[in-house]
């Protein structure tokens, strides 16, 4: 086994999971929010908490970062780790206030595939967070999200490819286009997570 | 009072504010493009002055930088604070661009109110940049900024659910959706700017 | 001439020229989808062929990277360089997915002034590229590309104002923006590898 040089603080692991742990909450809002006779209104509201959570977190993180003299890791890939994760917070919360200010009320089934690869990201995500402490069990991490990335992608084609079928009128096409790119931001930003994390294991190793 | 490590290159503050000056100037023509009867040729080609002279202060930050031995503060901060500046000049010259090139005739009033957030910012902005030399009073700048981006925020998310309330065609909300964007980036844009700024102040304290 | 305190590890330009030279064919390709009768899916093939290898040479330059004690050139410069290549590459294949996609028939004839634009992009980069090792003639390759960057620019806005000009149905201009945005980029992504190329050499020289 390899001498750590950096003493560990745990706290930093513990800051990234409950960071992802707003994630699987987003992701599972998303689903909610495509479900017939969801409360729109409702989901947006907790959606815009779970997204001010997320921004804390981030924030602690930074600060912690700020005073540290020694990081567990680099500290350019603690930011990088943080902002990423916020971004994908960001992209979700997005895609419900898109369906609220344009006010869709039929969204295509095809929505909910991709949110589907959101929820299964984001647990995977939450689940790899506390395993960058001792770094392994990693690779099927990353490998796993980009497997659902590639599905993610097959999706947002597919679902483009429903919307300038001819079934729908541009206005409409005009507001999903914009929620469906959303999404796929949303699970492009787990890929982006997934590659920061192999860099800093592979540094690290 | 802190000692200082580095000696003050005054051109610097002088540079970044000759910058903000030129979003001044970006900001006001903005107003004047949404006047009625404007001359939009006319606006377009002042713009580009200014689009152009903020290209050469951004230029000249770049070159003193490369030059200097010592700088006032990061390299790296000096460059993100230059090109956060001129971002929003790019984005602000894009607006009028879309207009021109979209042929645009009707702006919803909607725009006006994105555009006095754009000149106030811009207005806070330039008079913050002498203010770096000494670190003082920034606070209350980054506070107005951020106050602003929420109420710039509100506007946008108000002028998009217009734009799809049906009062307009599909082609003109394709036209309109785009020019509403941009000002919405060279909103956030002074956000980011403010943040650079915080950054900064954060790591000379 | 200038002592070289770094040894020249010639793999890298090497690297960086099979890279390039995989534009050239995405370049290639983009004007053989444009052409009347083209076999829209057997490019698409050919096009995901092209993409693949680039982004299996993206790949080598990062392990070279890692792996090197020491590089020609700074080691950010080199991520900044192959990423910026692959990016190119990206928007390229984008185009030719949406084209695909979207279904459409129809390309307005302003197209492919772009594409015989992003074709001399792909040529001069990829002569570029043996360059970098002596860093020579470095500067008619970067002042070429600005001067297509220009008249890149220039296409773009015709074609914007032909779309929106009203000879084309929304749901047409819907399409077809995407497109010609994504080729923009792609022209965009040259100028951006050119700012690269001209910052390795200063520093180097």
């Amino acid at each position: 086994m390899r001498l750590r040089l950096r003493p560990v603080d745990s706290s930093f692991y513990d800051l990234f999971t409950e960071l992802a742990r707003h994630l699987v909450e987003g992701a599972d809002l998303l689903a909610e929010m495509l479900s017939e006779d969801a409360d729109h209104a409702s989901v947006a509201e907790r959606m815009r908490e779970a997204e001010h959570k997320a921004d804390e977190a981030t924030h602690a993180i930074v600060r912690r970062v700020n005073s540290s003299f020694v990081t567990p890791f680099d500290r350019e890939d603690i930011y990088a780790l943080g902002s990423g994760l916020d971004d994908i917070m960001d992209a979700m919360d997005e895609v419900v206030d898109q369906i609220l200010v344009y006010e869709v009320k039929v969204l295509p089934a095809e929505l909910s595939d991709q949110v589907a690869v959101l929820q299964r990201c984001a647990e995977l995500t939450a689940s790899a967070m506390p395993r960058l402490k001792a770094m392994h069990s990693l690779d099927e991490y990353w490998i796993e999200i980009n497997r659902l990335e590639n599905q993610g992608d097959k999706n947002h084609r597919r679902t483009l490819a429903k919307l300038f079928s001819g079934d729908f009128k541009a206005m409409e096409v005009l507001k999903l286009k914009d929620i469906v790119e959303s999404l796929e931001e949303a699970v492009d930003g787990f890929e982006r997570v997934a590659n920061i994390v192999e860099q800093i294991a592979v540094k690290e190793s």
